[in-house]
């Protein structure tokens, strides 16, 4: 048996039962569709294979895809917006850097030092995940025969 | 099964086991009623939809009405009394904001850096809560048929 | 089934599971006997009801009464011995406070910042807790037959 | 049922289920003997009865005695080398403390701030604990007819 | 029954239960190899003896070895890549240190101040792990029979 500790929607800290390492994945999903997490952002962001950007399932991290008034596609999590980013591979003498896919969002006052990360001038943002080398893991695609609107039904 | 951690109105630290999800909020707004409260307010406070706000049931978060001796309606919430605040919708070139409903109180010399946000002059205030844009949530909702009376009973 | 955290008089921590709601207070005074504390003084103190004062249970915060060499009562809490103090009502027009008993000692070098609190010149102080205002609740109260020597025999 | 945490000896967070409370120091020897703890070192160090020193079970904190190359006696804690220095009683106009053996080692760069105390000079140390004053506690004293060396035997 | 805690490679917060004591490095090893890791890196890092240096299991504590497209061989944790660093023996009138093995790599701006180590100059590193001293110990070795090749396999 393992337990899984979430902090839900309502930011109360409740630890779910698992009968099998198997069915992991699918619990974070279950429950992360309703927008609850399970840990924290690790510092620098997520870490994810470039190859998982395009059908990535954002319920495993509990956030979720969102249109702006603007048409604008957004990541929601824990009521924060995240804008996504293409980042071109970097080749120079003094570094070597894969192409990725960056989501992050600019800073807010309340957001703790820790997490915030210097830009151009006075600007800071903050980081949800990167998606940077590595190989694709089938684990974290999103369900294929489900399209999204039915999964938001079932969620309700 | 479930398990969610409290922290009692005696400053304890409590887990109490759920048997379904479906429960949770139940459970919450059971121990809730008792001042006991999950997790910590979210930085910047907790979101919730405009239009939950007329009937929002505070015991969710652990929270609850009062009336002050000279008539005031404030939220309790372990210990701290917090007053409501309307906010116009701004709609500016600089942002655009809809319009919200928050409760925050003054802050005092013993709240820590993290949760005192700068107001006008040396003015520094903590947030409980804000009620902005969002679908309104049914569940979110005090029970309509039980009186705040009655259930102020059943707790006792 | 609910479960409640302990620190342990040799600083463990250790969960005790508890059959129902019914029985935790009983179960925080038998371990608080002890010296057992759950979670952490709250900032700037317990807060319990004046009217509580005279017959508090301290073992239901882990904390117990002690007579001093010099015949002074005092409250032994983690190690650290807190004093009475009698805090007459404010009632001016810059603030307006109901009398108060408050149990605190002085701030020693290895005390973290924030639960120091500035008194008059240099001295720093730390507060257990406050008794003000509020309704006595009856469940504070140290149990009626028997005599705290008693509950101390018990207890080895 | 009560459940303990430890931190393993290779920094793994780990909970021991313990059927009952009398056997709960027991369970604390017996993982404390492979260097296991539970919580972390209360600020200022632990607090022991001097009666307590000659004999005490340092397997209860998860530290063991050591001899060092020189011969000299030291006790091992997560790493460290902590050594024994008696401390004389006090008793001026200023202050009046009671003789006490305190376990200390000097700081290391990678101490953090707040378990540093100051001495003379630059000079800075971390103490593990004291044994002062209080009444002799039997139950903090290692089994008397198992000698060390086979316990170091068993726990191998 | 004991319960590990673990972070797992998304970040997760899973607490996985364990029959007996005697299982619980296999465990670590099961989990480890697919990146999940238990508490944090110890301030200053891991210690170990210096005898299981050439076969310890990294798995256990969440890494694994990792060849650069250089040809390097380098330990991978959480998505950090170590270096590993011969130190010879320090046997001067001020310092007495065995020879030993570090694995650390250069500090990033996303690291917090406490992992920080100087250097020479401005450079700042961030200890993984120190082989030094000690007596080998089987149990940290990794398992003979299964080639490492087979291993990834398996946790496939």
């Amino acid at each position: 048996m393992l337990h899984i500790e979430f902090t839900t929607d309502l930011g109360a800290k409740v630890t779910v039962d698992v009968e099998s390492a198997a069915q992991l994945l699918d619990v974070q999903r279950q429950y992360g569709r309703l927008g609850w997490t399970s840990g924290s952002i690790p510092t620098g962001g997520y870490q994810f294979p470039l190859e998982n950007e395009p059908d990535f399932d954002w319920h495993l991290i509990g956030a979720r895809k969102w249109t702006s008034p603007d048409g604008e596609e957004l990541i929601i999590h824990k009521g924060h917006a995240y804008r996504r980013r293409e980042l071109e591979a970097v080749d120079s003498r003094k570094m070597k850097l894969p192409a990725a896919v960056k989501y992050s969002r600019g800073a807010k006052s309340s957001d703790p030092e820790h997490v915030r990360e210097k830009a151009d001038g006075d600007f800071e943002y903050v980081t949800l995940c990167f998606f940077r080398g590595g190989k694709r893991q089938d684990r974290y695609a999103a369900p294929a025969r489900r399209s999204p609107a039915r999964t938001e039904d079932q969620a309700a």
